[in-house]
């Protein structure tokens, strides 16, 4: 008998009918004897509904009324889920993030999670109820409705399950879990049976967009156990998890991500000196533009090269701010690539073992791919390539890390 | 400088447009000084959109989860009052019922409000702001949502007047004020300027469905001045207000209502004995049928006549329950009428006028209107006559209680 959080995204709760395959759900692990506490999104469509209301009204709608509207969205859900509950003989309370009550700070549309009261929920789930919470809200001190930014529901669903000392909290979704690779790319994909969480931020920043990224550190920091499993059909799914020193075979790489929508630029020439880094950066954070990957080589002449990545959208916008930049550092010229895509290979046991790296740099080299940026962390490394050879170099690199074979699969 | 509380209806708040012009309206109250608190309903059709969903999972949704959902469609209403607000520079706070917080009992989808906490409001006012509530809803001492049924919102306009001693409770609406009788039937209808409580309730509960009765028999508890004027167009309105002896002139009838939905059944030849009433009744109530009017003519050869009134659409289920209470009672028959209409005149001033009840009787007589049924209180008279007289009734009576002439309008 186990305590459950399970968290069920915008298009699980679509419809009243997909609502009803909730409750269902919900009902089996019931009549299995566990306790439940279901976090739930707004019906997929409604959030962008109401912020089209508002943006009719205001352009940069206020803020704390912004939270106001919104946060009706999973009001609704909670309702319904409960009604579908109660039809199926079962007692159930929902709760909005007020009632809770989920205290965060006042940072509307972006709060953060302070504090959560568990005596409301205790006593129900003691009462034999299942306990349907909103995601993505919550309340602060002065009894302001907050929000917690999109995707906030996940984090709602981990903060529950820590405050609960829930035994997993399952996030339920539109895949059946997380994958090797990009399974559009790779047919060989496989669904991972477990990952660490250091592997899945890694991931997740990389572009599997599985799981919002601020609910896997907070369930790191936590150690909440956490599963990615699918709304539509029953599976294991995947458990993200802290890293077991008990498992005697473990694969040096988890998973290969890569995103495509990046361009790069270069202001070559610049003088080796103190402080450069920052005088090209500085200004391209002020305009707002986000930078991924940065590199620098080592200085020749006195003078370096400095690249970074952003976002292919930002492409232009970060020319122009460099073309004034190179100039004001006497740089030699700005030159840029926007056709290109980053791969990275991820994986916990890339940490103990070595040639990692050079074997992903081989693979690469036998398909005749050149690399044109490299980037490493402790359990990733990244390379940035031309975008042609993309679907190349991943199904290259899923194959030669013998990813293709489905052996740590037990089920 | 008063202090208007203002509740705008659903129609009123339809569209992002129409919230648009009812920004512009608080804006040009603030600019004369005044300060408003703003009662708002959900969008029109909102409400039975929530409900739609509702009723896809139960036909007979849980009461309390049922409550959580519906009192969304006033949340968002709120929201996008106070962004619209917002963009025209003035300072405006929203504030769902746990918000403000209307404390009400636990009687889920009818609740009654029990009190009401001002602190929050009246350091709003005092800053300046505009104070945006949610109508038709509240929360009960142990933190559940409630509501107050349909047309609540004008009970939470009304209790806010009255807790915050507001000068005048305005309801906004989509007509210009009430009626001496329906415009549509009797062309020389006009707009009264005031009307007293009780008068506005007898019109109310006949038919006249500007206000939601519950709002008027509060109002006039806590002597709140009420004012029906329409979201559309300016103009003065009608004010709902004590009885002013101090007018000179006092037109003796008011307005005149009436109903087409009504249907007549009468158990013929009951005895005439103790109890006999209620034995008739007590089935009809218990099968959920409302009764409207009720007589019961003197006994003669120790039979009676018992006679009333139901809605239309209830006609053929009260039959069936009579014809079964005849049989048990001895009655000798039952027979009905389901092509009836109720015609009332209404107004304060026949208490003091002898001679009321004469004057419409002779009015339906000059016109060959036969009278089927009478029923009178102090300060109304209703009859029941055969549907197709009823606009001509309408239209003779309008005219022999001189209601044509705009004598009491002062514009």
């Amino acid at each position: 008998m186990a305590l459950y959080v399970q968290k069920y995204g915008g298009t699980s709760v679509g419809t009243v009918d997909r609502i009803e395959a909730v409750a269902d759900k919900v009902q089996r692990f019931k009549q299995q004897g566990h306790d439940i506490v279901v976090v739930v999104s707004a019906m997929s469509g409604e959030t962008n509904r109401l912020i089209g209301l508002a943006k009719g009204i205001q352009d940069k709608p206020n803020a704390r009324e912004m939270d106001v509207l919104v946060s009706t969205g999973e009001q609704v859900t909670i309702a319904l889920l409960c009604m579908a509950l109660d039809k199926r003989g079962l007692s159930a309370r929902s709760y909005t993030g007020s009632q809770i009550k989920i205290l965060t700070d006042s940072a509307h549309t972006k709060a953060r999670i302070q504090d959560i009261e568990v005596t409301a929920m205790q006593a129900d789930l003691q009462a034999g109820r299942v306990v349907v919470v909103a995601g993505f809200q919550g309340v602060d001190a002065e009894g302001n409705i907050t929000t917690l930014g999109r995707g906030g529901s996940d984090t709602t669903g981990v903060a529950l399950a820590a405050a609960l000392k829930a035994d997993e909290c399952q996030i339920y979704t539109d895949v059946d879990g997380v994958y090797t690779t990009d399974p559009r790319v790779v047919q060989e994909a496989r669904r991972l049976e477990r990952i660490t969480f250091e592997e899945m931020l890694e991931m997740a920043s990389l572009g599997s967009k599985v799981l919002q990224i601020r609910a896997v550190e907070f369930a790191g920091k936590y150690k909440v156990p956490l599963r990615v499993l699918s709304s539509f059909e029953d599976g294991p799914g995947t458990l993200i998890t802290i890293e077991d020193d008990s498992a005697v075979e473990k694969p040096v790489i988890s998973g290969i991500a890569f995103n495509r929508d990046e361009a790069k630029l270069t202001v070559m020439g610049v003088p080796d000196v103190p402080g450069v880094a920052s005088r090209i950066l500085g200004p391209v954070s002020r305009a707002n533009i986000e930078v991924d990957v940065i590199v620098q080589n080592v200085a020749a002449d006195n003078t370096t090269d400095f690249t970074f990545t952003v976002h292919r959208n930002d492409y232009e916008a970060t020319e122009q701010v460099l073309s004034q930049v190179a100039e004001e550092l006497g740089a030699r010229e700005v030159i840029g690539d926007n056709k290109i895509a980053k791969v990275s290979i991820v994986g916990v046991g890339m940490r103990s073992h070595a040639g990692v790296a050079s074997k992903m740099f081989d693979a690469l080299a036998d398909e005749n791919i050149n690399i044109q940026m490299i980037s490493t962390s402790e359990i990733k490394v990244s390379v940035v390539i031309a975008e042609k050879y993309l679907e190349l170099a991943v199904r290259a690199l899923h194959s030669a890390f013998d990813m293709d074979v489905n052996d740590s699969v037990s089920e």
